[in-house]
């Protein structure tokens, strides 16, 4: 059998890993990136306390040189971790074998299993958010386009299920975008707090480094570019959970564009259509399903339960509880994966989407265009007060009840009505561009807001 | 059977309701402050119109009067509820039949429910929110007080349920304030973003008010004193879906500080015991259970809860969908009322929390002091070098396995070691306050960040 | 301002208990029912111990009197159950400062706080769940009747949101009759695992009753018609967490229900319609929302939050642990009402559902009656083999590519096919209602499935 | 770089997966096993249907020649399965290509996707419940011999975080017993419900292949080893959902032993020790970390969020939505990983754990062994009344509040209580396991429940 094929998650399965994640991301979140952050932090240690004399320059020198993920035996580093539960110690382990008794003896000094893996993962989470960051602008941009060139796209606006009004497919798209952007601005925002780097020793108070520790501490955080806590911070992981629910809120997003191009594109709306090939059914060749959208709504899901329960990793204790901070190995990398699969495929969804403006036109008559009624009322008002206007276009409507009578047939089979009314009048009346409101202005401030980003 | 005795909710609860909530929260989510928000709603747009001649000036000022929580008869108001299934047009229809033609005619001009609802909801999210804020500034406040009071406490640090080195409880309770810190500075973040103000009509686009559709919002949210929107966002919760998230972070520092006390108040460990009367046993007089803690555990698992849902709300198809909206009806009001409980529990119990730094002191006898080998042996080292010291100290331990014998005594029986300490000198090197690393400047560190506060 | 104005939770709210509740499980959940359930075990405890000797009989007696709801101060009540945390031992003081000396000395006799919370609980969560289980039937029946009504009611079946192949509502819609099924065999067997009543003093072993102890726990629960325990479960929460997870399984039917009427009564596919009266607009007069479905939704997503977080109250320590166990009080009553108000809202939203068949036969022309093609192609592969079947159908499609072309049009103007199929026999090829496989056969499983039920 | 180190999640993870995941289990989900699980079907379904005459018995038999796993090129498949979005149009395309024209023109008749999809994980799930089942069983007869030995051994038991009342270590280890006996009670319920086997091609009702479609589902589901459904339920997870929430079930009960023995093994308690192998720090020699409680914890945790998120496969519409049924691809396997694997840690913790029934005597001194005041009060009471005794009692405590003075001590201080006892007397009143109740009855309870597993 194929070492490919032994993979159980949907993230690492041959033939699954390629639908459900993405590819740049996955690879940051591979065990041998993992191991190789680790050694990132144990180098720029090591120099770092060359620099400030605690260690030799020599030792530091050493430990460049052996901590190298070619210098591990991956077998027995599996074998070890089973047996202390904790991979750092394995590691530090065979890197100290392979190197000389320099590297013995200053490897990891100073520092515990918590600052070697938080400050790895603060690194690997720092490419992660820029990653997500990328996207969202990605996304950002391939949406005002679409809302620019869809500006006086005509369609029926519909409320809880409902066709409530008229509205054009740019305005309704710009709601998504002013989401986006809020994403993108929280993003800032918590990047400094998920991304901290941790060296504190056994329990963070830096005892075992002397009177150097703030030193170490700050030019350590430094040289990896990781942002500087402050105080004491073993058992606070509030800023991983905040990274986990972001990825919720950029989810909603994207279910909601995934939820409205799935209805969208049924057969009886037919309003838009995926453009990416495939969604081909097994035994009926007429379909053509809405893969890409299923899958950002799966995708969004499982972000949504790694959100649930992230807050369980803040329920420590002492200085800081193993089990609590086990968790994130699992949830912080399925939460990227997700987000960042989710942001591809909603990229390309968009990008490639069929857009039928005429069927958007066509489908007013699904209500029999009766969404307008308050606007001609309206106009009508002007002439004959809002009263009596209410009454006429009312008793018109009642007197036309048969699915046929659209709107403008069933008034101007109504003398009372076009009394008022010339036929170019009542046109224009029943003219859903006629009544689209602030629809330019609020799309102008939602693109504006766009193009503020980056 | 008193009326007050058919509550469900713990919330609402007699017995339970002063328990779970606090009460200038639950006064705020109360179905008759409710109301009053979509009055002021109402009657805020109504003054608004008027001042911008799209309303006559009379209509506002019949609409100020008559739009008045006393003005409704509440059980009617539920049946109709209950018939149209929303309740802002049986509120519309009584305060029109309670004012005259010009409140029939003008109330509710061009707005929707959900404007009504959702401005409404911001407003007393906005009054949340800022009792969220003085709830952890008085913890902050509390509990910078504490970690400067026992910034000298000498106590054993654990991790992983182990003991592991010496620290303090102010080091210890410092780790609190910065995650604290963190939260107060997200509050400031998200607080615009999930109290903006909501005007928009049947579909967000202002058509039903002509030209003035903007102005109206604008003016409106001003006087309101609600953040302005950019562009259409009837289907954005992510403002709401964040709040309660953040609600779960604060939840997740209080439940450690709980987790810590219920676990130090144990009876073999005894270093603080809860200071509020309670906590008895029906039958077993001996006891104080640590009740707030208890109580801080439980609403923050409700916190979680909330939270873990919360993303449900984004859920949505079209220009809105009302069973996402409905959730924020019994999500928001219970998350509110349990991060509050939670706050105003967590600040008595530290306010009168009883610390026993002599039991803190003695309970480094746990661990026959063993904790302190490191140091020890670190000291050792100075004299006869690292590698040597380490053998010293590992015999010394391995030859007097027996419980009683504690790291200083067992060392005194040691004349290899002896031969180089002076009495003096191993109990300087066996006393844990020497032991404590960067621990002041760290301490100074979270203070400073707690000062800066507000 | 009225009393009952000032509810915060969604189902003790005067506007909103109405359309999140179901009045009868409301009633047995409140403050009332819950301190009279405590007040029916501490007499049936008293009875008990009488009849076995351990209490005098005039104790039992006295204590019969005694413990009445009426004689409790509901205010003192509630500032005594904030002083202490739990409300038990307040409604004894009071009880036994109602009663005489025999009173005092007898009452509670043995027991100890989680006795009477848990028994009481049980009791009233049996009552619940026959509540429900009624309601289970009642929609079991009201939905065997509509399968029965419309197993020929022909539409379009669809999966992954795109129109699929023939079928009828009556086949559809008895696969939510099993699933219902399904749930009421799960609540016959959860039943008894759920309301196991529980007396075992301070710490589960019966201490403090002496050589009784059994025998006063059987007759007791024996008496109060709850199940018997198993050895000691003063930490065991599992059978009430299932429950939970249960009412999660009732919601997802119903939520499919309401999916389906929501989509269904979309505009362009109308082939429903809510029955009851309500749903309008406040802005909106054409409108009538699908309020039952999207009520359904919202208590859906309730019902699965609390679901999610019910495994909290499994996270226990030593004999018991308090925190996890006052989660239930919140979320078993509150669980209850969610689930208990779906079924009300479910079972009159399909009692009272427009079903227009004739739009379901119409909307075949949606996707041209292209879901026949596999159909007529089998049937033309029986004079011309699979192969050239296959070939003269997709042909004939693509000749015809314009919307207007329906499949039967299509054919019909297309000789090659023609040459095999009299026009009848193409008439019939097309049909639908020719191609239901066993359709009936599945519905008639379905059928007996439901009239095995009780 | 190895292969081996490119994966992402923790269960597949090179360092990761031994300690998350069981071997056993893991096979039985990997991309190979879930291929065969396919293949299985497509062969056992030709079969079925050339003995039923619908299909040639050479197509059968060249079907089962042709549909082998080494048949597969899996690069080819990963893309292929990309641009479908589905996985089984691929394989059946490559087999097809494999077999000869037989095997194209008969393979996966009558079936869609879905048919091979559900059906393969059925049979899946079916080994893995299975395996869970053994576990569970293991596990029970593990806690059995410790509950029996024990049965004598004291200890102090704690509610609330308090020292509470004498017990025995027995007694409390057989509460595990009866919460693992319900589980292994609700895996035989739950399993036929979710491994139902699923044939109905497009929509369910068996259309493509005429008459014979329930004769040929029941064979096929008969030959396969999988229950038979009643009626359609192509939208129906309730049963997958309900083996997801079960699976928190008993991850509750592997929990709370975790957070015990946590608990018992901090220094000052030190009650058990875990007696694996590992748990070293890397930078504190002393320590022996609770690796297996705490990774229990873990895995509860990640148990719980799977549940969380399991109700979410129920929102589906029509016929069947992709979206909800593709999170089962990555909530079964990673839910029946992490139950398998805390099922197995949980075994081997409870097999090897060290117990220390000395300290556990010793341990009644943290409460001055006060927790027996109740028990000494009722011997007094027999020979003075139970008022005069408890103020006896009460007084003696009163006047020695010193905390060296222990409950024996002080009483044999106090000459008004020793009036009334003899030295013998008091040590027996004062003797915990004298006040043990019905602990031996319980526990025999729970002994014969668990006798009556398997």
């Amino acid at each position: 059998m194929d070492r490919s094929a032994r993979s159980t998650s949907v993230y690492d399965s041959t033939l699954y890993g390629p639908i459900f994640s993405n590819p740049a991301m996955a690879a940051l979140w591979s065990d041998d990136e993992m191991v190789k952050s680790w050694l990132s932090v144990e180098t720029a240690l090591a120099q770092v306390q060359a620099e400030l004399g605690v260690i030799p320059t020599e030792a530091a020198q050493a430990i460049a040189k052996a901590a190298l993920v070619d210098n591990l035996d991956w077998s027995r580093l599996a074998l070890d971790t089973a047996e202390v539960g904790m991979a750092i110690k394995p590691v530090i382990d065979q890197i100290a074998a392979a190197g000389g008794p320099l590297v013995q003896q200053y490897l990891h000094w100073g520092a515990t299993t918590q600052d070697v893996l938080d400050s790895g993962q603060a690194l690997r989470l720092q490419r992660a958010l820029a990653l997500i960051k990328t996207q969202l602008c990605e996304l950002i941009a391939v949406l005002s386009a679409m809302v620019e060139a869809h500006r006086h796209t005509l369609m029926v606006a519909r409320t809880n299920a409902q066709d409530a009004a008229p509205s054009t497919w740019g305005f309704h798209a710009s709601s998504y975008l002013t989401e986006l952007c809020r994403h993108w601005q929280r993003l800032g925002e918590l990047t400094p707090r998920a991304t901290m780097g941790m060296y504190g020793g056994a329990i963070g108070n830096l005892a075992s480094v002397g009177s150097q520790g703030i030193a170490i501490r700050n030019r350590l955080l430094a040289k990896l570019g990781l942002p500087c806590p402050q105080g004491q911070w073993n058992a606070s992981h509030d800023g991983l959970v905040e990274v986990v629910q972001f990825f919720a809120l950029v989810h909603g997003t994207l279910l909601r564009i995934a939820n409205d191009v799935e209805l969208m594109s049924r057969a009886p709306i037919a309003e838009v259509q995926e453009g990416e090939s495939g969604g081909g059914s097994s035994t009926m060749p007429h379909k053509a399903n809405p893969r890409a959208a299923n899958m950002i709504q799966a995708l969004a899901r499982l972000g949504w339960m790694y959100a649930s329960s992230a807050p369980a990793m803040l329920d420590q204790q002492d200085v800081r509880s193993s089990s609590a901070r086990m968790l994130d190995w699992s949830l912080l990398p399925e939460a990227c994966l997700a987000v960042s699969g989710g942001l591809l495929r909603a990229n390309k969804l968009l990008a490639k989407l069929h857009i039928n403006s005429q069927r958007m036109r066509d489908n007013f008559q699904a209500s029999r265009h009766l969404i307008l009624s308050e606007a001609v009322m309206m106009k009508l008002a002007e002439k004959v007060g809002r009263e009596q206007a209410y009454g006429l276009v009312k008793d018109a409507i009642a007197r036309h009840p048969e699915p046929h009578w659209q709107l403008p047939a069933l008034l101007r089979d109504t003398p009372a009505v076009m009394a008022h009314f010339s036929d170019d009048e009542l046109a224009r009346a029943c003219d859903p561009a006629g009544h689209l409101g602030a629809s330019n202005a609020l799309i102008d401030e939602a693109l504006a807001l766009a193009a503020s980003i980056k």
